[in-house]
């Protein structure tokens, strides 16, 4: 592919470029004058116009002007912005108890027992963290120390978090974080090309094996294989659903251990299922939680099988400070309750429904969008040029940025950069789903006039 | 040393063996057993007897039949448990937004010009993390990416942190967690041999230099030095101040970074200023905060020196979704207002001095009390065998576990686990300290009838 580029170097999809400060206008432009003369470079604003905000509630942000944005990108407040129910939680906790886990509060006990009943009843046991990376961070140490493999398997443009570890598993940041020297990638499954799961799944279990076999040529045995669920850096690929189940048998025959990524499937995301495990059918050996699992307070988890925490147990303590902190376990926990009260799974399953055939349509009327996909409310369309059919980065962030300037929030994401990645509050409504169709159909309209 | 161990595998000072529960009382026992299922048992209980807490306010605990203990120990709700400005704070702001660092919000940069103030003024930039770990971690990949060096310094019993990159730069985690290929260990200043500064810094920057010449020998380069600016976990030491400055001078000749690592020592911890290396009248490269940072919500930082950060800003990406998000954020800044409005730093100074005074009168009175050391509220005697001198860990070990009994919280600490730590929340009074000393000398004149 010629005219696609693949992530450029310390860039990321939907980034404000530092350099065209000059050209907004003048409030915003002291607003990120101050932001850069006070945070490092490294951290990021979102789009070529950045968007200050003041307030939020549900699926609307509102900046200093009082203007709604439509937020069809935020993955954290899951159950919307400011739900009501878990800013209770977490005040009146707050004003309660902090406490740590080396003390005891039922709390904490209530809760786990709770998340872990959401589980495959296989997966008994947590650890918790302070965010998604730190519980990638935990699963690979406990994957090492339990299975004696060091080796982990990775797809070629994973994204699994920013610990150094980590960062060595994660292709996705780019040719300046070097993949750790016990890193091996291989391919995820081409969605362009889905077929039945079993053709899928058999293809992607045949790459791990010659994976497997390639590591222990170079005197390395296996530790883990960890994948995102959704595979969402990789373009978003939830469909055939059971794919993986062959892949994960061939790593346990490794003597690997499964890791299913959650922080960005888990939590209802896929509509069908809490986990994006349970659509394919696995058990994983250790499941890793974070982004939405507070609604915003930071707090990720491993979830492990007992019989393989057991000798980690025994020789190595954990003990992640703020990590499983009274007040976000409350808010944790209120999360769940709006899960259950709220019907939040059906809304999930009703309005991505709803997107994925909104979406669909598009690709009937653009010659530009294709093989719209998704599970949930985590769908997503590629952006391609029309003539050649080849990737179309520079139109997705034309795309993104227009959607932008009429106040509806998405990014896009997939190794050309490419893939208009849209992923709300599971709160969105079928009217939210309706309105932002509409925007996107008219900067498609506009873009392609 | 025959009569003491350094730090078994797998257990920690003042942990809860999970053996002993069927001894705890029914009520107990069931909640360490519900515990115990649901939680992996990496994550260890304090206490012989646990402590199980329903809510708290100021530095006091309360259990489930109203019983109250006195929190010397907790340094993470530094102005207090449930300090009524703060949780305001995280109410007010859990209503009304919480947003990540992609988009603007003057609450970042507001709380971001103030935190810098608080610094060196050659620091100048922020990156924020969930955890102290994770701000370690980065700090370690900045270091790594700017310099071009690898191999870290660390003291003999340091401890950093918990992810994969931290734990090797760990050495009190102990055998089972390995030390990395590039982590050099030098001995701490004896604290029991302390002198002038000059004398105690020339002995530190000498084993420096040897370290560095170590490790250029097996083709390394020197990244950084990285330490705990009051020593917490080498057994606490903080006299005299200003031994590090010829220490600094010997890592940057090297081409190194020096890491002050202010997650123990920080936010106000020694009394006489805000971070620990100001009382060394050093400026170092980075910095790196946690624990206390939002009175007990998850957050940490790196601080920067901008220069530091450009290379590493250019190339590479760091957004950590939850850090820094506007709810922690406006319990960190609400912090800093109780800082201000309560003559924290004032209050630190003075009953610290008290509680050392009272600290080193038991020395005078106790053969088995030596060595009253520290600065500000963080203070610690060792506990020795009062015929032979030799570090004591059971003694330490019943004598904490005798405050626990008598309903004050503290814990020990060291190589050798002898050294009982005293840390409590920064709004301790002058009360509460006569309260600390009053049962430390009663537990005391127990254990040594």
């Amino acid at each position: 592919m010629t005219t696609a580029q693949t992530t450029t170097e310390g860039t990321m999809p939907n980034g404000f470029d530092p350099a065209n400060v000059e050209a907004l206008e003048p409030t915003l432009r002291s607003l990120v004058e101050r932001r850069q003369s006070v945070i490092a470079p490294s951290n990021r604003l979102f789009y070529s116009t950045p968007v200050d905000v003041e307030r939020a509630t549900g699926v609307h942000l509102y900046d200093a002007q009082g203007n709604e944005y439509l937020d069809a990108y935020n993955n954290v407040p899951a159950v919307g912005h400011c739900n009501p129910h878990v800013v209770e939680a977490i005040s009146r906790q707050a004003a309660t108890l902090n406490s740590n886990t080396r003390y005891l509060t039922t709390t904490l006990i209530d809760y786990s027992e709770r998340l872990l009943a959401t589980h495959d009843p296989a997966i008994d046991q947590l650890l918790y963290t302070c965010s998604g990376s730190e519980a990638n961070d935990l699963a690979i140490r406990l994957a090492r120390y339990e299975t004696g493999g060091d080796a982990v398997i990775v797809t070629s443009h994973a994204y699994h978090g920013l610990t150094a570890s980590i960062a060595e598993m994660s292709p996705t940041l780019g040719p300046n974080v070097p993949l750790g020297a016990k890193t091996v990638t291989i391919e995820a499954p081409d969605y362009a090309n889905v077929d039945d799961a079993e053709t899928v799944g058999a293809a992607m279990a045949s790459r791990v094996s010659e994976a497997i076999a390639h590591l222990e040529r170079h005197g390395m045995r296996l530790a883990a294989l960890l994948v995102d669920t959704v595979f969402s850096s990789d373009g978003l690929i939830t469909s055939p659903p059971g794919f993986l189940a062959p892949v994960v048998d061939v790593v346990h025959a490794a003597g690997g251990f499964f890791i299913a990524d959650e922080v960005q499937a888990g939590f209802g995301r896929t509509g069908d299922a809490m986990w994006g495990y349970q659509r394919h059918g696995v058990t994983p050996d250790l499941v890793t939680m974070g982004k939405p699992m507070a609604n915003g307070l930071p707090l990720g988890a491993v979830a492990t099988q007992s019989r393989h925490a057991l000798r980690f147990g025994r020789d190595i303590r954990y003990f992640n400070t703020a990590a499983g902190n009274t007040v976000c376990i409350s808010a944790a926990n209120a999360l769940l309750d709006v899960f259950e009260t709220d019907g939040i799974l059906e809304n999930v399953r009703d309005v991505g429904r709803r997107m994925l055939e909104g979406l669909t349509e598009l690709t009937y009327r653009y010659a530009c969008v294709t093989s719209a996909r998704g599970a949930g409310l985590f769908v997503a369309v590629d952006l391609v040029d029309p003539d050649t059919q080849e990737p179309a980065p520079t139109l997705a962030a034309s795309v993104v940025n227009g959607l932008r300037q009429r106040r509806v929030l998405v990014s896009n994401t997939g190794r050309y950069e490419n893939v208009l990645k849209v992923r709300p509050p599971l709160v969105f409504s079928d009217e939210d789903a309706q309105y932002f169709l509409g925007r996107l159909d008219e900067v498609l309209a506009m873009a392609m006039s």
